[in-house]
């Protein structure tokens, strides 16, 4: 087999957890199986190289962050290396350039457009395990190196899995897999055995941190199966791929803390309102998630939606604009949110999970303040001191993983 | 002007520090000038590296070393330029291998063979000033990164300045400059306004750490005026140059502690008997620095020479094979040596110095166990204990810089 291995900043924290992942690279190897090994920095140095930026400058260069923080793979790729090196196993260690990862878009957000990956591919044909810098790469047009953004390891390892045409991309982390729900809010939430991609990238939208939506975008793309395990266990995690076996109804639930809610009141009912609103947020590069607009009575229309906290003035000022120029009402900002959200294949052919979340929540005390759906997935905004329970309280109705039928039973 | 500045470890230490330096090369280039600026790594960094690097393995794949130790100008060159940035002067950080720095040899202590500048340029053309990390290149045959051992950020800098034709190389160290003698020993040791790059040569090679011989052999080939200064002030420091107007006899005393001294006693005195000791010590690759052979009475000879310390058992082990092979008698090895080392152009012309030398040396009480001459130099190896009083004595007779003439005078 061919198999892509990553392990985050946790695991490769220190010289003796490096060790470590070398032992898991070395049995792997000695099992037959050709590795590459994708390495995110070690554990605090990316928050170091930050604040040495910080520093130095009120508003570091986007291209020299860059050229900073991809030192932090550099040195974790070079450590793993040299350890399965002293384990007698032959290794080698690229840069995201080196190993043709290629990018395009801005500096500190670049995406993967391609990977030639013809330096990996002869070093593992002359039998060497190949350690790759996650985060990072190459944009071809200007020769300048690049980091692929939040999460941007773990979409090195699934889209070098792709290219390299690997059998499974095994993504290490600090837990044992994908829960039914947060384990810390939910003690008995499950371990879920498989998980489809799709319903994975619903949970990953939904604030599940474990693996971000970006990788599992790339193995749906290329239907890589993406193995999310403990690089502290020899367990068998949580398989995301393309068919489970079983079809859940809700798969999980997650929750996300991150976002807060601006709402704009007294908006005139008429065509092209929404677009006067969100057409400069989107300019702006404001991630707007949730949407909710209500019809008035007396021809009036409000709208509420969802940003990441970091983004809250800016959009309240922008939304603030908008609202002057059509002669709308007040611009209202809420920090003090959650959304808890639901996520289930098999949602679509059980309509009536809507409508028992919100008794659920009702039946808890809960106020629902916005409401969004889509075929797989239903998301509410709450207050943020109610979310824990929220979770709790439908944890223990749906008790998921709540199957409906097993696949081609 | 064209003016490339190259900062130390100390000078880069901190943000504090890469503050200070920011100022200096703004100030530099809103003077009007071009600017590159090549930085080692900050303060300790490469320390830490290699601690890291000993903790995953007993013996790290140099390949490997070469990877990790590149992160730390890495680094500071980004940090340098986002500072530089910060003050409103446009910058770009080049990492060797972008700037064009092509190496020959093995990893870890690789040669620059050519520099291909034109990414140096084209940023210099559009008005930036461009920060190079030192220490650091890239084997253009294995596409391999490479580190060009000890003093190689200064080796950088001088051989960047001669690619891209400055007008000076700016070496920023954290001393005033080239004194007379280690200012630490000889409290009243003079700070030299201008040395020649042959003098140069043999102060650095006879142990003044101030500058590495490889980086004045560069400004000497390639004719590149290097200024030595501090970076903490602004004092003009010691400049090193092909011609200088004054003649020294003496220029400055150095002093090394870092070599051991091997003996052969017995050798026959034969024709071919030192190569057949020395020629085994190049091949390991050991750096042999002065040889002296005495004749005996009895047909056989005793030859005694210097090799670094960290390479004494190796040099005692290959001595002894050779000596058992002569039939030659003990070897011995004296880790308790040091030398001491009188370099000046005017020597050339004044034949008085060695005996005044030796004179001097006999008046203190200390006893030459070896000596050896260029035209410009004379070492004499003593005991370690005695070295600081032989440089005092020495430096109290012959008060350098002795001038003998005023060149065109």
């Amino acid at each position: 087999m061919r198999i892509v291995q990553k392990y985050g900043g946790t695991s490769v924290g220190s010289p003796e957890r490096i060790a470590r992942v070398a032992d898991r690279v070395v049995a792997t190897r000695h099992a037959g199986h050709d590795v590459v090994v994708v390495v995110s920095a070690m554990g605090h140095t990316t928050d170091e190289l930050i604040s040495l930026a910080n520093a130095v400058s009120p508003a570091p260069a986007a291209r020299e962050m860059d050229m900073l923080l991809t030192a932090g793979e550099r040195i974790s790729m070079a450590l793993t290396a040299m350890a399965i090196i002293a384990r007698g196993v032959d290794a080698v260690s690229f840069t995201g350039s080196q190993a043709g990862i290629l990018t395009e878009g801005r500096h500190g957000d670049a995406k993967i457009a391609e990977i030639r990956g013809f330096r990996v591919e002869e070093s593992l044909a002359e039998g060497k395990v190949v350690i790759v810098a996650g985060f990072q790469g190459v944009d071809p047009a200007t020769k300048e190196i690049t980091t692929i953004g939040r999460g941007g390891s773990d979409a090195t390892a699934v889209a070098l899995a792709a290219a390299m045409g690997a059998d499974v991309c095994e993504i290490y982390t600090d837990v044992d897999g994908v829960y039914t729900a947060d384990p810390r809010i939910v003690p008995n939430a499950r371990k879920l055995s498989e998980i489809s991609f799709e319903e994975m990238l619903e949970l990953s939208a939904a604030g599940a941190g474990v693996l971000m939506s970006r990788s599992v975008e790339f193995g749906r793309r290329f239907n890589i199966p993406i193995h999310v395990r403990s690089s502290f266990n020899d367990n068998a995690g949580t398989w995301v791929k393309e068919t489970t076996v079983e079809q859940a109804i809700i798969s999980g639930i997650a929750h996300d803390t991150s976002e807060a809610k601006v709402t704009v009141r007294g908006l005139p009912d008429t065509p092209g309102v929404a677009a006067r609103v969100f057409e400069p947020m989107a300019e702006q590069g404001i991630n707007v998630d949730m949407i909710v607009q209500n019809v008035g009575q007396d021809g009036s229309t409000d709208i509420s939606f969802t940003v990441p906290k970091a983004s809250a003035e800016e959009a309240r000022s922008i939304a603030t604009r908008a609202a002057s120029d059509l002669g709308a009402g007040a611009v209202e900002i809420d920090l003090d949110v959650a959304k808890v959200s639901l996520v289930g294949a098999g949602m679509k052919s059980h309509p009536g999970v809507a409508a028992r979340t919100f008794r659920t929540l009702a039946d808890a005390g809960i106020n629902i303040e916005m409401i969004s759906t889509s075929t797989i997935r239903i998301s509410c905004v709450v207050k943020s001191s109610d979310v824990q329970r929220a979770v709790q309280s439908l944890h223990n109705e749906f008790e998921p993983p709540m199957i409906t039928e097993e696949r081609g039973a």
